[in-house]
């Protein structure tokens, strides 16, 4: 039952000698979701083991480069790796153009399926639903249009105390119905003192009877961005949060002309969203030590940690019994 | 004086975990030429060194991903690290529409001047010309277009014997002349037996008072190929090769499919030719293990290198005196 988020690289518009331009790869369970792809994200799946056959969906954030030139290398191995299924990209409407000049020129031996979903919005819409899990986009502010994404793991099926529903003799119907989050009214019966059986109304409360069996998941992916106000509140609640953090707060006006977020800023919006843990990343390569960085999120929100290159961050699965 | 082949990417179509792309650098002296620009080229370059500003010169051997998919993210890079010197690119002639496409969609930032120049011929042309470089192309035999480089030191101006230039009492402008390569014919003159002065004609010829300061060196690149006759002929006397070494003699048959080389025909190759040094690269990713790679190149023509990410293959300058 993983849920983590791997990233790949970290680097911003220039990449380092150790940083990478943004690829991350997000696992839901069995299924594997890449967050961005830029160049040599391919190279760095391979160092990490990621299984490129487990990737069915691509979600890529905004059209520059840093985010997105690993993208023909990696379509290109997918098919030479012998690859059949269906492989989906959500990007904002205009990579269209780019995949067909790309398949126009270097297209030739992709046999796969690859269905484009061109992102457009100015509120959260979803994008991707699934049994299990439902992912968001929603609009950032940056140069071009950009979207993050907020990947929801779906509320699962109820559980039900065994040792609460026996005295009650259900049915196999309504236990199921219990489960789907039903209560359950009912004609039951007593017998009273004179030998006679009433019949009665009863009522089971679901709320009294079931349990979750585990929270579910979120996950939101916010860069490049310069924060904003209406974002905190599209993700709300959510588990851990990737934000830009370009910049540390001597930068501060860098940020706002280039559009870009402090670590300072992004732990505002970890606070405001009532997340629990921040992942930071998308540095300027101006930083060889990130130490100020950290610090400056750390004294707004203490659960915030710097991403690096092959590190995995994990959702925990709480379960309730 | 360097004259040196870097090789940063040594993996044919599908990168592995530590083999990269197609990309090399070539450094005569002060001058960068960048052969091939695979996924990563950029980063490999900041990890092993290699100063982007350096370079003024691309050369693109085909147009396939693993050798050009690099170019996008380093012509980025190369504006946000404020460029502002023109670029060449020499490449087969479609890479225009690539350029374009590239230009429109990603160019915003490029203040620069791209110079592209299509690479077209069937037989050995001079695509480059400096004081003391030239680069010639040649068609290689791949899918699609391909041309392989040579890299020319020019012959350099000749030193003259200062001893025996001596007793001659020649004036700069004679001295200057013999450096250029003529014989000089002067009216000289000498006191006879009864003192009167008689004038003659002298001939003092240019290999007798002058000598080269150096061998000028050369160096070929000769990737994606599958062998063939000509190659050798139009690559005569180099000091070092760079050859497609995809596979094993074991499998030649797939070599032969692919339009790629064994190990054993790059030796052939570089035997024929009269190359002093052979570097082998272009691996296929189905090799872990490079040795029978490099024993059977070894034993037709002993001086057979393996390329590895970040090494360096020197041509030292051979000085007389």
């Amino acid at each position: 039952m993983e849920f983590s988020f791997l990233t790949m690289g970290t680097a911003s518009a220039l990449p380092t000698a150790n940083r990478y331009p943004s690829a991350h790869i997000l696992t839901v369970r069995e299924r594997l979701f890449l967050i961005d792809c830029g160049e040599g994200a391919q190279m760095q799946m391979r160092k990490f083991g990621v299984s490129f056959a487990k990737i069915d969906h691509i979600f890529i954030s905004h059209l520059h480069g840093d985010h997105l030139f690993g993208l023909f290398g990696l379509l290109s191995t997918m098919a030479m790796a012998g690859r059949s299924g269906d492989l989906h990209i959500y990007a904002p409407e205009s990579f269209g153009r780019i995949l067909s000049f790309f398949m126009e020129e270097f297209g030739e031996g992709i046999k796969y399926k690859i269905d484009f979903h061109p992102v457009k919005c100015k509120e959260p819409v979803q994008i991707f639903d699934s049994r299990q899990l439902e992912v968001f986009a929603f609009p950032l502010v940056h140069r071009g249009e950009t979207y993050g994404f907020i990947f929801k793991e779906k509320t699962p099926q109820l559980n039900v105390h065994k040792h609460l529903i026996g005295p009650h003799n259900l049915s196999l119907y309504d236990i199921a119905r219990l489960k789907e989050g039903n209560d359950l009214v009912r004609t039951a019966t007593f017998t009273d003192e004179d030998g006679s059986v009433v019949e009665y109304e009863e009522t089971l409360k679901n709320e009294d009877f079931t349990y979750l069996p585990y929270k579910p998941r979120s996950f939101a992916y916010c860069t490049d961005t310069m924060p904003f106000r209406r974002l905190a509140g599209w993700i709300k609640g959510v588990d851990m949060i990737y934000h830009d953090s370009t910049y540390t707060k001597e930068y501060e006006d860098l940020a706002k002309s280039t559009l870009h977020s402090t670590s300072a800023a992004a732990a505002c919006c970890a606070i405001e969203a009532g997340a629990k843990k921040l992942v930071l990343g998308h540095y300027s390569s101006r930083y060889k030590s990130l130490d100020t960085m950290l610090e400056e999120a750390k004294a707004i929100f203490p659960e915030t940690y710097l991403a690096k290159e092959g590190m995995k961050f994990e959702i925990e699965l709480e379960k309730f019994k």
